[in-house]
């Protein structure tokens, strides 16, 4: 068949379950558009890891690498990790692995869903963290040097990196700015006043900034991005990163939004792609069926855009937007999440998701 | 006399006029107490630099590291730099060269001045983000290897370092319960699922709060205390963690309750610290008398309450607190700089906290 091929690592916790009901609508979704979405359920996480020893067997990792696209849960267990203290992450693993350079981390007011700040601008929140996802202090990972007395990590920025992520950025502007209506505006954030790799990754990102006229670009601090993103995130579009101020200011993000049930995330290479919600396994809630399965919906339109970008056919593109559209109906219409003070449990959620295109 | 000698850095652009405020309010209220206040002011900076070729002056370093206490106002300029493209920042040079580990970001909602956030428990904020200040990834600084297709840095953790900001950060919340009624808990923030480093720093941080079991110890990764400082900050006490976490969570901080021109800091070492607010020197708006010198007045605070702890008198403490209780006061009263949509300039401020503690 000419089926896509998806590769689904459910992974640990809450993760199997956001993941269920992001199939359960995903199928609905699929035949209503014509579209075939094969998909591939694969074994990895915490417990695989507790049961076998092995945190992501070679298998899963081969399937997922010759899959069209990957959908993962959540990954990662309290008391379950590396013998170094680290945290089982095959997600990690697959960044490293399959070069999936840019992290898009898209930072979004859902019509419905509460948002954090007073002013009444953050209702526009609209922007989109681009967290480079294979080098910067993460090179570092599993390679950190420890004695008795003192530790250390390498942060490690490459040119060859810097360029894909910095065209990676602009591209993403100027379609925002067709699609979406966003005003075209790359903002790199690094640290570039006290380290030489951060002037480094600027010179690079100003080289790239040359070949698109049509995108205004700019430069801030980590520091002044942390504060503008509370006092005035509206007034961002696309924010390029180092890999660790990407993580820590895309949970900021979240906060703004919603929280972490409402941020979809995906980390994009030039062949392979992963798609995952921003969020962890929930211990806390794991097992009770009251998990938001939002971000994985969300990350599944992600996904159907970028195959439809990949040449999958339109009925991808106009999939990924009805999904899209059918996450905010919902919302604005009254759907209410544990997460933000509501009674809606996960399978409710993909209920009323699916009911919103008239898959009831 | 037995006067307490301050060193003061007013520094560039509104760094000299958030000083100069300051000084107009310490006058009155040294009399007041009848506590004794020498001040040297002494060149350094940007401007300083494009005039001499010298940012630090030797001269100006040996007479701050001589003095009792040390009162800086913004340094850096834009274009004006140093040969590697970094920021010209002597306030960084007295952290490293004074061994002035423990950064001090007080978080805390001022009486009158509005918040970031729409939960009405955003008034109740009263945080401290303990930014460690020699090492972490700032021990890198001016030490980054760049070649042409990569750059990188070293992020570095002692022991030594690390266990004297822990006990720090411990006696910070003992002191905090007694005087302010928090609820003494000390939170690491630390990357320690990732990096061997932080697991490393987690590890002395746990040795050191068996030291301490009055005081609840907690940990939290840096990405997930990103999120939590946007939705529940009013939950969190003390805060110690990593050099460059510290610079972008202090900021976060800051825009939670007003900005920076309410975000005082002190670094603080085993002999010497250096007093400042947490802004910079606001180019766009410099030379108007339109800066908040706020975050100075209150540094200024920080500054006379250290100076107690080390044995300069109970006058000390009672101006500490009765200079942060006007500030306080003014604001609660109507007081509004610029940053906050207001009209009250510079001098304003100074002569209406000055009013509060009857100097007028
Ligand atoms: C779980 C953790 C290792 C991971 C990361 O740090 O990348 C997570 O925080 C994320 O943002 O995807
Ligand atoms: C100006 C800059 C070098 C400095 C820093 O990064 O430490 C500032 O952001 C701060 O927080 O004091």
């Amino acid at each position: 068949s000419n089926a896509v091929r998806i590769a689904v690592l459910p992974g640990d916790g809450i993760g199997t379950e956001v993941t269920e009901a992001t199939l359960a609508v995903l199928e609905p979704l699929a035949k209503r558009h014509g579209i075939g979405l094969a998909t591939e359920v694969l074994p990895a996480g915490a417990f695989h890891y507790q049961a076998t020893g092995d945190a992501f067997p070679e298998a899963s990792f081969r399937a997922a690498e010759a899959a069209d696209a990957i959908l993962l849960g959540a990954m990662g267990w309290p008391g379950i990790r590396y013998a170094d203290g680290t945290e089982i992450a095959p997600q990690l693993d697959l960044r490293f692995r399959l070069n999936l350079y840019a992290g898009v981390r898209p930072v979004r007011a859902i019509p419905g869903v509460p948002v954090a700040l007073a002013d009444p601008r953050a209702r526009d929140i609209d922007l989109v963290i681009l967290r480079e996802s294979t080098e910067g202090l993460f090179f570092s990972r599993g390679r950190g040097l420890v004695t008795e007395e003192m530790a250390e990590e390498t942060l490690r920025i490459t040119r060859a990196v810097t360029e894909k992520l910095a065209r990676f950025a602009f591209r993403m502007a100027e379609r925002r700015a067709r699609q979406r209506g966003r005003r075209g505006c790359v903002t790199l954030v690094d640290k570039a006043n006290v380290f030489r790799a951060f002037a480094f990754m600027r010179s690079v990102f100003d080289g790239v900034a040359r070949e698109f006229p049509g995108v205004a670009a700019a430069h801030h601090y980590v520091d002044a991005m942390a504060l503008d993103l509370v006092r005035k995130p509206w007034a961002f579009d696309v924010l390029p990163t180092e890999n660790m101020f990407g993580d820590i200011l895309s949970d900021l993000g979240a906060g703004l939004v919603g929280g972490m049930g409402f941020s979809p995330s995906a980390d994009i290479g030039d062949r392979h792609a992963l798609f995952q919600p921003a969020h962890g396994t929930a211990p806390d809630i794991a097992g009770r069926g009251i998990a938001n399965p939002t971000a994985t919906l969300l990350s599944a339109a992600m996904m159907l855009d970028w195959l439809a970008a990949r040449g999958a056919g339109q009925g991808f593109a106009d999939a990924a937007g009805e999904l899209e559209a059918a996450v905010d109906a919902a919302f604005a219409g009254g759907l209410r999440t544990a997460d933000i003070g509501g009674r809606d449990g996960t399978a409710a959620v993909a209920r009323a998701v699916a009911a919103k295109f008239g898959a009831s």
